[in-house]
């Protein structure tokens, strides 16, 4: 029987920049570990040039899947184990790319509804801040309505007055002008009677971390749970990882 | 006549694994952008599972040599342009990796050099802060030198006593103690008169910035300086690399 090739973990990022390099750190942190050596192993495609999903799902762009694809393609030559996608909007395409792909892929809602099931005190309304595409989908809506919590939506103008423009604001590096923004999103809901939020889109936690937005405490963050998942994963291999690594010189 | 490749930054990383993703923040800082699309583009193969360079240089454990050829040669497979590695004691193996990419690598030394060379006002003396790999080399002192700059170093027993256990605070997490350990480093050198700092060890800006060092305002950092050559050449074949994607779909 052959050897299991090693963990390594494809981080098919890009979208965006920032929060692809936001999710390493959560993945260090999620990863206990006393040296280099016990640190989860990856390999990061970090290409933003990639069209833009909110306007592909807007119909006013081109599809990304060609980039998207292309991405997988390098992260399974790489030899990825497991593939995930720091980014909640882009999982519209998760099928299309999960069938292009010899390695899984994990899916971020999977993650974040495992999380939210293992809670002592279930919320029975939760905030959903995402993109009008990943509302759209209505992945996080139903995956929560099958858990009997109602999701409290962002309405049409204040996606457009507050979190369109707020994510745009992080794309381009003004993190304290889209951390104002986007709080003005999460207190709105918090004033409409959620408990909890889920910051269901990647740059939301980078603005409001800026920000240090003191309701944080209220919130989960879908990338920091698929980090965590990915962390799991990487510390059930991790002992076989060594004794593979040992008998089989990586430099092949 | 075939048309370049894009321009895409292969990043060997892993050494340590905190240091590759606290580079990728400094390549996007460095960079100025008004969308994800006009970030620089990167490629990074943040595998720890490498043997420990301190050791190795010290005689008491393997090379790491066969491990960073590996990832050499998956960085250059996934179609890498030029290749920077965020860690100056695995410059004692730089000529060996050139040699084996076929994308060029970029060397810490010289980034930081031409950064110095440009200041308006050289310092005098500059204090090192290294390990004991990097300080045996003598790349940053001869290069110093070159410039008349006189190069502070650390004393033995401060690098056992506080940067050896300072930068494996920080690869196991520990900042604020890898921090208050490294500090203590950089006031020495400071006390005996070096009027700048350069922290040729990509932990140590982790660790002092985790602190909030006061006296970071006097240091520089050849990792953000390697960044910012980066970006550099980005920013020239930022324009070429948009006509040529629009020309050349990428999923190919």
């Amino acid at each position: 029987m052959p050897a299991a090739k090693p963990f390594l973990l494809g981080v098919l990022g890009g979208m965006g920049p920032l929060a692809t390099v936001d999710f390493q750190y959560k993945l260090l942190a999620a990863t206990p570990a006393d040296s280099d050596q016990q640190q989860l192993p990856s390999v990061v495609w970090n290409v933003p040039q990639i069209a833009d999903r909110q306007q592909a799902l807007a119909g006013s762009g081109p599809s990304p899947l060609p980039q998207m694809l292309h991405g997988i393609g390098k992260l399974n030559q790489a030899g990825a184990t497991h593939i995930v996608i720091p980014c909640n909007t882009a999982h519209h395409w998760f099928d299309d790319l999960s069938r292009a792909s010899a390695a899984p892929l994990l899916h971020i809602v999977d993650a974040t509804l495992d999380h939210l099931a293992g809670l002592p005190q279930q919320p029975q309304r939760v905030g959903l801040i995402a993109t009008q595409g990943t509302l759209d989908a209505g992945w996080y809506q139903n995956a929560l309505a099958a858990k009997g919590i109602e999701a409290l939506l962002p309405a049409h103008e204040e996606l457009q007055q507050w979190f369109v423009p707020g994510c745009y604001a992080v794309k381009r590096g003004a993190l304290q002008e889209g951390g104002e923004l986007l709080a003005l999103q999460a207190r709105a809901l918090l004033a409409r009677g959620a408990e909890r939020l889920l910051l269901a889109c990647t740059e939301v936690p980078v603005a409001l971390h800026a920000i240090d937005a003191p309701f944080l405490t209220l919130a989960d963050d879908p990338a920091q749970l698929l980090a965590q998942r990915c962390a799991e994963i990487w510390l059930e291999s991790r002992h076989s990882y060594f004794s593979h690594t040992q008998s089989n010189n990586l430099n092949k």
